[in-house]
């Protein structure tokens, strides 16, 4: 069905609807309408790496560890395999009468905001650090989602709009500030393609205020969407956002004020409680009918675009309820865990050898961990692998499995009565009686994650630093100590500073935190059925550059992310290794797409991330590092040599000026290909395997 | 070394030692002596069921589960592992410097309270509610952990002496009132058992004050355990006890009284902090240095036992740190798993057919929960296989698994924004998606355990009633309704009343809380790989039942357990079913022994656990429903049949008259032999295939 054919139902319904009827259908809790055979519909369910808080879904790896895969046609066959566990659960739980939150067919993912801090505690939620692969990888989220049936399979939503990255806890009556370059480069780009490209159908507004207007009710952020961009979806509020309006940013004085102000600015759907003042602020005269109605036929085409309403149902109604975590999902998520883990470090200690009939330490509060496999905003699932069962079934038979807790993840004892660290020493025990060590650290969703609230029970919160917690750095000293072969396992959710593993540990891979199945696909890696091929979403800082940035609550991307950082990483953005080596020759371009020749030169099948990056050489408006602009992930047998061709984004042929305007680049460019980004530490790390080519004005 | 010896070297070593220096020895957390050469001593560690709190160590059954064996040579192998794994962690931990908590050879279990009341939250660290079960698993328990070497393995502590089960809220300040009948009767057999025939090494003093005196200093149980039975070990107050004395039971009025009348009815070792004031105590002349020497002595001699002082050393110094979970450990911790787990029901659903190829739905709060398989004062494993996960593997590529979790624990909503009951629509689809439906209900440490205080932060507490939380009972009546063919998993530590699934579903499994690895047994259960073969050692009253009994706080049998209970259990001591039927013939006694020949009659290999009772029928001292005086488990192969001996217990053809004297019974006595107990229930639920035999005066 057309947007228009949606629209003009969704016009008739509400036309035949009481100004009460139609303010009701406002709250993400929407009543039914009896008279109408209009059913209870709750809008909020979410769906960020599966469908999470609604019972049992395939878990995928979180999001930033689905960043990690560089794969956007991977990450949309995972969107589409979300929506339809989506729908099969909405048809059965709904057969039994359950409308409730989290069980519907609105989902308010994905969160395209930019990883700007690396303390940001929601920072995981997203794509990283890069404007261009947010969006790409946004869009292509959108797309799997929404499907192009003849009807919605599910309708995503684009958030947290726009420029919402931190604290956390200042969220509710904060001021972000983004200079109009700031946020026509970095902040806008990835809304504008899920609007544009991707026709995402919903958006929703953050919490705190940008440039001085709170981001529910805010007109030059509304102007943008509905005008430049020509939105057509409808715009919901964060939950309890419109409250915050007058209860903690103070620029209105009531509820009633609230309600006008979001309704008036275009917010057609509220999270929250607020909304159930719009009929005083309608008999205030604050409102109008029509104010109403125009939300509420936004609301009803969506539900009308999904199906939900009218004669022919959706082409979904029959998806069956057993596609809930069925094998192929499962397979897809196995898959992105194995694509989504980044090997940092590696002496030459990876692959181990599961038949080397060894004993192998497993140590730390990570390792036999189910919470840290699955981030935050997750779902339900039948079986969890930890890093630890992975080994093991890995192993069985083969080689003994020790293991130690080695410490609590943060508190300075896992047993209250006992001294700080009362595993310390059963931790160095198994290291010195093993042959192998493999170090699980990391945190999960009690660590970093959102502010609690009353839309959110699931408090946490912001990092203060980039350091682990002081019981794990220590646990890392100890068992280093004990002078074994020593692989970490790093599950965390944003950038980690584990200089003392880089010095002295033989090898660092980090998993994310990579879905409820992760460990098998961790253990993997470690033994060698597969080799790594994910690369950072987002630059790993040391702890020291967060006193060269701009502060937590200052936007400005000023020595902020790879395209503006002027320190030396400790990983950089794009960085990741693997098992074996591939090389690239021949590199091409056209200005369009660039085409170059890639040889595995190992002896094992490997996949590689073939990285585009361009640098305007003389535009005072271009960012100090070149900047991603194209990738291609492939997957080689050994010795195998094919030509690739790479599309590269047009706007990278542009900058934008102080005033906020996209124009022209200065038409001297180099362009770089690699296996990461042509910057220095990259090549430190990888040694340098990349090419670059001069463009001249396509 | 015996005791005498270890004696001579204790004395010599205290008398080289200023008052002050004995006085620091009574803590638990005894300091070093350097002078001496004495390292720190911790001596508080637990063994329950595996060493716990101390870190990664074999999980077996909760003690209600083990004592559901009746198999006293299993446990005794049992506690040898505990025994071996606590050697060979003391043995790498010391090496590391590491002499905490947890870490030590003291071990305080086995806990031989009599299960009184259904409702005491710590019963399930029993071995339930029968006097000589409890002595006989108690016996074999203390043997296991202490061993026949050169030097104790482990020293043992019967705990809590005595006269103690709940309720909980009260331990601090609470009198218990036994009559002289009921504690010669029910509630002093096992500790004289474990002291007399087991030679435990220690003792540890409850809370509660029984008779009036704290059972911390209690001048009638003291003298019956050094006086009448000889007990030869050190004697340690429960912890935070003698606190207690002026805090809560108010009978002394300082601390420094406290320590005198503890030190005086010689409490030797004192878990808490309150002999700190040991020396002002002395100072003051309240108490004399040869109390504090006797006691010094004392806990110098169990540690000279167990070889931790002098030349020798111990013969387990050189146990390796890979003992810990080793193979044969797991294989203990299984095999265990599989003889506790009771059938409680079946009309003939049971087995299941792991090749049917059909959909199996797995639905409950404990069916995917690591915490329900390990109960209180638990150890960590290296693996946990919860019951969906035994499921799982055992049907993998065979079955397709459905899961939901159907509710929380206890609370109303799984989700804290959702309406209540957020799962079970999902468990209904769940259910009517599958072809049998396995629901796994019960509860777990945070609804049954020990009231917390400074000695224990793992607060729950008693049961209020004995039925299951609210939300699991919903979820039962919703998941019945949905009318598929239902095994209902029960994974508690104490009776429950399930009458709902008694009558309504087709089989009933209690698991207990069946070790970490407990769901690999379950599912063998289930799927018939094993038949099961456990017996209940406590009775499953009614939750009305609750009203006919004598209030919690009320220590008197009258109608409390089985061999005083007048009302018809839901399923009475003793019952457990199998996946086949054994019979007895010809039974003989002699009056010290009783002949039984037992057929298989099955098709199929099966367990059986002959039960002898004892009735008494002219007694007016006898309890008025026979009483378990003898037990054999056996293993029978299809059609097997044998004569079998089981030993009847002297104690049996006795009676303890109103002053608690034990005097010869009536000399007419009834001998029963089953597989059950010989009461009305037991024989509507199972079938009669009990036996008896008429005995005149032996």
């Amino acid at each position: 069905m057309t947007r228009t054919q949606a629209k003009k139902l969704a016009e008739e319904l509400v036309g035949r609807m009481t100004v009460e009827e139609k303010a009701s259908q406002l709250r993400f809790d929407a009543p039914a309408i009896e008279r109408l055979g209009i059913p209870a519909y709750n809008w909020w369910n979410e769906a960020l790496h599966g469908l999470a808080r609604g019972g049992t879904a395939t878990s995928f790896p979180q999001a930033i560890g689905m960043a990690a895969m560089f794969d956007d046609a991977l990450l949309r066959k995972i969107a589409e395999a979300i929506s339809y566990e989506a729908r099969a659960k909405y048809n059965a739980l709904s057969a039994e009468g359950d409308r409730d939150i989290y069980h519907g067919l609105t989902v308010w993912s994905p969160n395209v905001n930019i990883f700007r801090d690396p303390r940001w505690g929601r920072g995981h939620e997203t794509y990283g650090e890069d404007p261009y692969l947010t969006a790409r990888l946004g869009t292509a989220f959108v797309r799997g989602l929404q499907g192009e049936g003849e009807t919605l399979r599910t309708a995503a939503c684009a958030k947290h709009y726009a420029v919402h990255s931190g604290p956390e806890a200042l969220r509710h009556c904060f001021n972000a500030v983004a200079s109009p370059k700031d946020m026509e480069e970095t902040y806008l780009p990835a809304f504008r393609a899920l609007v544009q490209d991707a026709g995402v159908e919903a958006v929703m507004g953050a919490y705190n205020r940008t440039n001085g207007e709170p981001c529910c009710a805010n007109g030059e952020l509304m102007s943008r969407l509905r005008g430049d961009w020509g939105f057509q979806g409808h715009f919901v509020s964060d939950c309890w956002a419109i409250r915050d309006f007058h209860e903690n940013h103070k620029i209105t004085a009531s509820p009633v004020e609230s309600v006008t102000k979001a309704l008036k600015a275009g917010c057609d759907l509220n999270c929250g409680c607020t909304y159930q003042h719009i009929m005083r602020a309608f008999e205030l005269g604050f409102v109008t009918e029509e104010d109403i109605s125009r939300c509420a036929v936004r609301l009803f085409t969506t539900r009308y675009l999904l199906g939900l309403l009218g004669e022919g149902g959706s082409e979904y109604d029959t998806v069956p309820y057993d596609r809930i975590e069925c094998e192929a999902h499962l397979a897809l998520a196995h898959q992105a865990a194995l694509r989504s883990c980044v090997l940092l470090k590696n002496d030459g200690l990876l692959p181990l050898d599961p038949e080397s009939g060894e004993t192998i330490g497993v140590i730390g509060p990570n390792a036999n961990s189910r919470s840290a496999l699955i981030g935050n905003y997750h779902g339900t699932a039948s079986r969890y692998i930890t890093v630890l069962e992975g080994i093991q079934d890995l192993t069985a038979g083969k080689c003994r499995v020790l293991y130690s807790e080695g410490c609590a993840l943060s508190a300075d004892r896992v047993e209250p009565l006992a001294q700080p660290g009362d595993r310390l020493a059963e931790a160095v025990a198994v290291a010195k009686n093993s042959d192998k060590v493999i170090l699980v650290l990391g945190l999960d969703e009690t660590l970093e994650g959102e502010e609690g609230d009353t839309g959110n029970n699931y408090f946490s919160g912001d990092k203060a630093d980039l350091l682990l917690p002081p019981s794990q750095r220590l646990l890392l000293e100890r068992v280093l100590q004990a002078g074994k072969p020593t692989v970490v396992v790093l599950m965390v959710g944003s950038a980690i500073d584990v200089d003392l593993a880089q010095r002295h540990a033989n090898a660092i891979l980090l998993s994310w935190y990579p879905g409820a199945g992760g460990g098998k696909a961790v253990a993997e890696l470690l033994f060698g059925r597969e080799a790594p091929s994910g690369k950072l979403p987002v630059t790993f800082y040391r702890n020291e550059a967060l006193s060269e940035m701009p502060d937590f609550t200052d936007y400005s991307l000023c020595n902020r992310t790879y395209r503006y950082y002027q320190g030396k990483a400790l990983y950089p953005f794009g960085f990741g290794l693997s098992y074996g080596r591939c090389v690239l020759r021949d590199l091409k371009t056209d200005g369009v797409c660039a085409r170059v020749c890639v040889r595995n030169d190992s002896d094992r099948e490997l996949e590689e991330v073939i990285q585009l990056y361009l640098h305007d050489e003389r535009s005072p408006f271009a960012p100090p590092n070149p900047v991603l602009c194209g990738f291609h992930r492939l997957r080689l047998t050994p010795g195998e040599e094919r030509i690739v061709t790479v599309d590269i984004d047009p706007n990278a042929f542009t900058v934008v000026d102080d005033a906020g305007r996209r124009v022209p680049g200065s038409g001297s460019w180099l362009l770089y290909a690699g296996f990461g980004a042509p910057d220095e530490r990259s090549r430190e790390l990888r040694g340098d395997d990349g090419l670059s080519v001069r463009i001249a004005s396509p």
